[in-house]
Parts: structure tokens; sequence; C-alpha cells
């Protein structure tokens, strides 16, 4: 049954790409928003997927919460990484089930809540966060959703140093990831990524530099991933008319092993 | 000592980003290129993760192959789906660690090898490829990198119908997939995702309206997505001249429930 | 004295990318906006190229308008041809001094404004406009900015048919595009161009189509033009976070001539 | 008559984007390719815009050079400015019939014969090029094409200083741009455009500083201009797989006039 909606349930309250929602359920209360009043009674009990008419005739699809349902809620108000630059990670630094990955920053959570599940109950992530309040709403966040599990949250500065060592992935949203990428060498093993996010050119340039200069990097690429969304209506096909042109840069590279004897 | 070369192991051999190949090491024996040779004899026992000069002088990096490593070499000569797009449908179509993914067609198993890795061993992939040549290409292809363990392969049409049910994502590469909305929507789970990749506008088209005269599907969108590789080099950062610019339409739709009584 | 500022003259003044206006100066008069006044008469006899200081501290430019600043001025409210499209159009279909070229429809008459420029004083414009007041409103457009010397306006369905001939360049914005192709073809001059733009796919297919199957046509192509904004900063930068994602396809192609006898 | 390929006409021979071809008719004479051999007294006499078969069956059209087709011989193994790129420097930059325009360097040529079409028998171009083989290569190609009319060719370095003043718009495609936007400024009318490409984003960087410290340009602006080829066949509609992703970054700025007593 676990795909019925039930008192305590987190629900996707569906209307379009800019009007939805997550909430949790609780009986006996009601959904609130400007195209009218849904009963969570009147959904108790039932599957997810559903349609549902609020009571002044508007439609909503109501759906379990998706990983990406979840990062976008997540990062409402705060800069997010973004489904495509998330998905490119996740294939080109190779993160999959077991795998024991450092991020830093925690930020709002949302890729945190994608490694986290990306590396399932047999990985374990290791994130970072120097500020109080980013650290808090994460908690919190990551909390709510129930995705702690395999998370250790640390309300350090990453600079100070990584506690953890045996890392197969480290993953950074930092304003300076150049200051850390020998720390990174450090605690990840052989032939394993670096995988950098900055929205910055000069950024991108400092960091490939660090990487290329150490001579402890291999096969350093930076990569710029864009996402348009095609509207596909019959005889009015066409791309939207605007689309995020820019959400940052990914610098991938794999540690090389100076000295093995 | 898992990440020491050994015997038997797979290595990917990297010169730059059209020049690389993945290898099985084999004692006594050599690797040839027209860069220069490599005895395996050289590399056992030493670490991935190293630099190693060819009897010619060139300086090739050896690495453990990687998900991407595996896919590129998997795809050589055929078509393949891009990291970015693999990336896209994993983080969009919410697939992770325990999922039960379909398949279609298999291909050159490459990325069947990403959504095997991506539901890791609790999960499972049943791919079905109508082709035998392509079926025992991708059999061979998993095989060989030992990928086989949660993967079923069906030598079989997937339009005659889906054997699995309980379902949480169907993923389609196919030439009509507009012939098998219906069938997905019975073997998948509510409020779970469909995801398609075409190459040209005209299946997409197809594709969005079956999904939508249906009434079966919510949240229907397609999205293309394009990835830039920077040149970054000091004082000659830039994109690169060319680059891929179209791979083909992901379109994501998720199982609504029509009657629920 | 022809870059001095008069009585009369027309400016544009300029804050930033979203604020900014072309305005009639008259003597004795202010220019008011949210960001302070500017006296006329403190501008006349001064060059165009100016900062000057509204009452209130903010600086603001002071520019002769250029042609693109009128085309966006005159685009407001209505969908324009952006400076990216008309620039390949000019270029592709090889509009230059002298020409004599059709277009339809009008609209605002910002595309207008830039082919009349393009084919100077020796060249002329047929521009044709069903719409009664998208008509008037370019005929405004256009005698405001004085750029009616080298045009004809047709108030009149281009679809019943073009009174020129011996065209130069065709170039279309209309809704049904294929029904123009034949009498498109009959107007201009061999080996000349025709210049479609649509904003959806299905469009765009069925003027290839029409034009394909005439065999009238040869050297068929269809472009899209994409257009980012880098915002070059110190240490800040990067591609602008949102960009105009998509305006319209622009198809080419040629007159051929089918039976020379 | 002038329709009419002769003896002596400039001919665009063309099969598909790849294999195409300007050539000067010479009765007696034949065009020759892997496609089959033309003999040019077969066409003389007949208008441009026609198709015609070689001996070995290849169908060719035949059309009068057009700006693009020229700019595109003229470039051929060379770096080019593209139609988008061009096209958007002429609308950005408001070039138009009876200009003086300063440019360089003047490279193959290529942009030149675009600039000089656009600011037709009233305007004038002066290019200036440092390089000797450039210099007489750009020669023989503008001579070839009949394009030298309005263009004044400098052999030298524009960075000993510009000749000419009262120049309506500087078109820059130099290594070093920012060492010359002073001695653009000096040479251009109040409220003139200053247009500037390079490939790199270091170049841009330096650049956008050069204008921005001077405190004598405003407006200041990057673009980089993307263009897609879309592939319009029936059921097969799609981008190319390839495209150029990136030719260079256009700089824009603007006169101001610093001290106007």
């Amino acid at each position: 049954m676990q795909d019925r909606i039930q008192d305590g349930s987190h629900i996707f309250i569906f209307l379009d790409g800019k009007r939805n929602w997550i909430r949790k359920v609780v009986a006996g209360k009601e959904f609130h928003s400007n195209k009218g009043i849904i009963k969570y009674d009147d959904i108790i009990g039932r599957p997810f997927g559903i349609r549902i008419e609020s009571h002044s005739g508007t439609v909503f699809q109501i759906h379990r919460p998706s990983q990406t349902d979840i990062q976008i809620a997540m990062g409402r108000n705060t800069q997010i990484v973004y489904p495509k630059d998330a998905g490119t990670i996740l294939v080109e630094a190779g993160i999959s089930a077991g795998m024991r990955v450092v991020e830093s920053g925690t930020g709002s959570g949302a890729l945190t809540s994608i490694l986290s599940r990306a590396v399932g109950p047999s990985g374990q992530i290791f994130t970072y966060e120097i500020r109080e309040d980013m650290f808090n709403g994460a908690r919190k966040n990551l909390e709510k959703y129930g995705l702690t599990e395999n998370i250790t949250m640390h309300h350090q500065d990453i600079l100070e140093g990584i506690k953890e060592e045996d890392i197969d992935a480290v993953v950074l949203d930092l304003a300076t990831p150049w200051e850390l990428t020998d720390e990174a060498h450090r605690v990840l093993k052989p032939s394993r990524y670096i995988a950098s996010y900055s929205p910055t050119i000069e950024q991108t340039m400092k960091t490939c530099k660090a990487l290329g200069e150490s001579g402890k990097w291999g096969m350093i690429k930076t990569l710029e991933v864009l996402e348009r969304e095609i509207m596909v209506r019959e005889n009015k096909t066409r791309p939207t008319t605007w689309m995020v042109a820019h959400t940052g840069y990914l610098t991938f590279a794999r540690t090389m092993v100076v000295d093995d004897e």
C-alpha cells in the first residue's frame, strides 16, 4: 500500500511548471492556493497519481514527490544545482550505489539529496557547510524528506580539512575550489573524480590552473550543460521563449598517483 | 588492494579525448598503438591512476574504467546515449538505488550499464532488444565489464508486451515510442516516470500526442540537453569550435491513476 | 553640426538594458522617469554621446538612436525580429545597397526599418500588412523616425498577390508562408533569395515542403540563431542567467529557373 | 540581361553544403570535379539559377555568387567571420548605406566584402592588415570579385595609428583589441560603435576592461551568437548532429563625449 496517500505523507501538488507545491498531508486540514482549496481528507486512502478538482474547479495532479520535485522545492529562493548539472555530475564522475562521496558546500541540501539517493543505503555522503543558516536550513530540509540516513553533515569550513578518507568522489560548489584541490586529492582513492561547479569563468580558470599545475590530476575537462524545454503542442511546437542560459561550469578531473613506490 | 592493476584487470588507457582505449591486462602481453607500446607486465601491481611512458616516449594515463569510459567504449560505432542525456534521465525520472526499470532497446548496452549502476545490486533492469546482432553485442559488452548481475536481457520486440510489472521507470529509445505508451502505463506503478529519447521532432510530437490524448499521463514535458566543452587554457580559454549540437529530445511523463475505485 | 542635439532631435536615453527610452527633444520640456528628471534645455546644443545627471543624481547616457535602438523601441509590446535574426537574414540573403525587397507582414515596422537602411536610398522596400492596426502602427513608427523615403507600404493581404516584379529578395514573417512561395518565385529574379521566419517547427516543415516539392527552389536550408549575452565583470564573468532561447526558425531558398527556353 | 551567364561571369556551382565552388566562366573551357564535368559553353547565355547535369549524371545548381557564397569561398582555409556574426555586427553597430567604416585586420577580406556591400557605393571601408601574405591574399580576393570600389586597403599595423577621421564604425578582429580602443575613440564620431571580435574569453575580458576603465565608452556589451542548422526532412526533422559551437565573442561599445566644452 506504499503508493496510497496517507495521513503524514508528503505529496507533490502540480498545476504547472511554476505553480506546484510539496506538502505534508494532515487529516482534517486543507491545502490552500489561489486556485482553490483541497481537503486532505478527500485524498487520504487514494493512490498517488490522481487528478483532483479544487472547490473552485481547478484540476490539480497529486504525485509522490520525486527527487527532482524535492530538489526544486528545497532550492526555492536559493541557488540550486539543476537536474541537467546534477545528472551530468553523477554520470561523468561515475557516482553510484555504495560510494563514499564528499560534498561542499551543503547549500540548500538539494544536491546532497541527489547524491544521497545515487549512492543508496550502502553508500555515504559527507557534506560540509560553513554558514550556520545554510547548515540548519539544509538539515531541516533533509530531515523533512527523511533523507538523512546515509548523510553525515559537518557544520565546518571544508578548507580546514576533510575528516574522511578513502573517498570515491569529491563534489564542490565552493567560492574558491582551487584552494581545496590538494586536500581533495589527499582523501580520494586513485583514479577517482573531483567535480567542481562554478558560476564564473574566472573561478573555473583558477580551478583548472590549480589542478593542472599540481601534476596530480589527469583528464581535466570543463563542461557547460544547457537545457532547453520544447513545447510540443499540435501546430505550435517550438522551444520555450526563455531558458536558463547559464547555471555554472562543471570541471572534472581524476586523481593520478604521482609517487607509487 | 582493489585499486592495484592486476592480471585480468580492465584498464582505461588515456592519451586525449579521441585517443583512448579500454583493454584487459594480460601478463606477458603488450598494448600497441601508433604512439608506442606498453608492456602489461610493467604496470601489473602498480595502482590505477598512474602515468606511464610508452617505449617511444608518449605518456599515457592508466585509469580504472569509469561508467562514462565504459559507456563511450561500448558506444563506439553505434549511436550512444550521451552522459548529459543519461544523467538528465536519471535525475528527472528519479532513477536510484533499488528501483526496477524497464529499458528498450538495449542497443549497445551503454545506457543499460548506466541504469544498472544507478539502481545498484538491490535494483533490477529489464532490457528488451529485437535485433539479434544488437542483443548479442550488448550481452557481450555487458559480460565483458561484469555488469550483468542486476540485468535481465530479453531478445524480444517490446511492442509484443512487457513481461514484468510493478515497474518504477520505463526508459525508451525506440523508433516508435508512441506505440508503447499504453503498455508502459500498464506496468508502471502510479506516479512513476516514462522517459523517451528520440532523435527527430516528428517522433517526439507523436509520442507527446499519444501521451496527452490517452489522459493517463501527467506532467508531460520535453527537454533537449546540450553540452559544450570549454577549453580552459591560460590566455586561450574558449569553448571548443565544434560540438555535438543534437543527440535527441527527451520526453518525460508521469503515470496518472485514471480509475482508482 | 549633425551630431549636436537640437530641438526636435530624437534621442536615445540609456540607463541599462531594461531602462532606456527614445524621446523627441522639445525645448522647454522635460524627460521624466522614476530615476529623475532631465530638462531638454540642458542638453540642447550639446553633442550626442554625453552622460547627464538627473536632478535626483542618476547618470543617464544620451545617444543618437541607432538602428537597433529604434528597432527595439518599435518592437516594445509586439513580437520583434531580433538583431541576431535580422542580421542573419541580411547576410544570408545578401540584402544590400540598391536592392528591391518585398516584405510581409510589416508588423511593427522594426524589420522594415532594418531592410530600409540596408538597401539605402537607391533601393526600395515593398511591405504588405493585412491588419489595419498593425499597418497604422507601423506607418506611425516609420514616419516618426523619418524612415519612409524608400518604403512603399501596402495595406493588403500579400496572399492576394505581389504587385511588384524584378525583386531581389522576399522576406516573410507570415502565419502561412507556404502559401506564398509560388508567388514569391514569380516576382523574384533568378538565383535570388526568399527568407522566411517562423516561430514554430510545423510552419517551418510546411514551408520547406512547399519549397522542395515545387522544384522551383535550390539550396533550401533552415537555421536557428541563438544569442547569449556574456556579463564581463572582473572576477564575475559569466553568461547571463536567462536568455531568449527561441525567437524563430529562418528558412532560406534560392530561385531556380525551371524552364529557361 | 544581367542575369544571364556570360563568358567571364563568376558562377557559384552548388552540389551540397560541403561541395560547392565559385568559378569564372571561360568560353571553351570546362569545370572539373569528381562528380563530373560541366562545359562552360553549355551554360553561357542561360540564366543564373539553373540546374545542370554533368557528363556523369550529377545535377549541379548554378547561381550568381551571393555575398555569403563569396565570403565562404574567400574564407576557405582561413578563419572567417561567419554570417551570424557578420550580420549581428551590421545590425548591432548600425552599419548601413553611406557610412565610413574602419576595419582591422583585413584577413581574408571576407568581412571586408560584407562591410563593403553594407555601406554601398556612397560609403567607404578603410581596412588595415599588417601581414603581407594576408594583405596580398585579400587584395586578390577582393579584386577577383570586383569589390574594391569603396575599399581603401592599408598594408599597415593599425596599432601605429588610424589615418582616417570622422568614422561611423570601427570593426576589429585583432589579437590585442584593447590596445586600439583609445585610438578608435579618437577617430569615431560621438555616439558611434566599436565592434570587436575575439575568439577567447581572456581577450574579451581585457577589451571590456580597457573600454570600461577609460570612461570614454558607454553601453558596453558582449554577445555570443550561435547558429544551428535544422535538417527539415519529412519524418526526419532534427538539428544537425554537429555544429560550430564557437567562433568568437562580439563586444560592442559606443563612444561617449567625455569633455564637450
